[in-house]
């Protein structure tokens, strides 16, 4: 299939934590032979704005304490998220203008919004997969419980980044194009989405 | 395509009003070749209960005053919405049973909800083509600002509905196995549903 065959070939992935969203970003991409983005994007991120890849992750997990911030603050510079973010942002915009692609995360359906070549997505599952999942890719450890209430702080967190920098509202059908539970299979979703990304003209 | 390859055949559909999701569900039931269900839930529901047509669209819409009420009421007797509720209910079960379909609204996912063979789905659409849409098949008029307070109290009614009689919420990504915005088209998207319909024995 040819790159150029793609309706919407800016896809952009949210998902819950242990979702098997990320592995269904992976094989559209894979399915439609374009570049897939994730973690990548922290480094590039850096890179980008000489702030050191550690800095990004806690700025991006709402981590920065006042220790933290303190270095960094000069009263006119933005917070610390608020330049990850923006940076980010420059990233994800550049990425899309060089061609069909797959990004996860970072708000990359709101960075892209509008543009007629952007599918955004989000993926969730049922609790019990999350649970499988965040014990088999994330390692955590725990009671059925214990897992699910670390995961729900995840998600908690990344539905608060979502709506703070976004607004759309995380997990809800309509701040997307569309929304799959893994729980179809992550090829069933995977090729849903590659369907969507073709659309009509490929039919 | 025969019937028995859909590995989710059971096609429950909620939507909101004027998003064009009967349409979608039209077409892919038309595409799968299977039977498709809307309105006609009502008439077949007041077949079984006995109760008139009108009475059950009242309820529906939960318009059941106390004028209306008084005549069913004995105070043994549920209320005329919960008794429309499970009338509809046992059809859409019923339906179910008798082989692959697609059923618009009435809270039909939540009723056939735990079968493997059920894709449940939520279509929405942008306001603009929600108020063109009302203009245009349901004939409602005014300026934008007074069609689309007419579609979101449409849309309440409809989340109330579902928010009172299941354990989901109407409209979040995850209350369903899928959910699509109509702006992506409506071929588009009902050959999204095909594809998960058919699931991947299909390929």
């Amino acid at each position: 299939m040819q790159m150029a065959d793609l309706k919407r070939g800016i896809i952009a992935v949210g998902r819950e934590y242990g979702s098997g969203g990320r592995f269904i970003a992976r094989r559209a991409a894979e399915l439609l032979g374009v570049p897939f983005y994730d973690r990548e994007l922290i480094t590039m991120a850096a890179e980008r704005t000489g702030l050191s890849p550690e800095f990004i992750k806690n700025a991006e997990e709402n981590r920065s304490s006042a220790f933290m911030y303190g270095p960094y603050f000069t009263g006119t510079e933005l917070p610390p998220q608020d330049q990850v973010f923006i940076a980010q942002s420059k990233i994800i915009k550049k990425l899309a203008s060089e061609g069909p692609c797959v990004i996860v995360g970072r708000c990359a359906d709101y960075v892209l919004r509008g543009r007629d070549a952007l599918l955004s997505v989000f993926i969730h599952a049922p609790a019990e997969q999350k649970i499988a999942r965040a014990r088999e890719f994330y390692g955590l450890q725990g009671d059925d419980r214990e897992v699910l209430s670390i995961i729900t702080k995840y998600d908690k967190k990344r539905a608060a980044y979502y709506n703070e920098f976004t607004m759309s509202r995380w997990g809800d059908a309509r701040s997307y194009d569309v929304t799959i539970s893994s729980a179809l299979g992550i090829d069933d979703a995977a090729h849903a989405l590659t369907e969507l990304a073709k659309g009509s003209a490929d039919r």
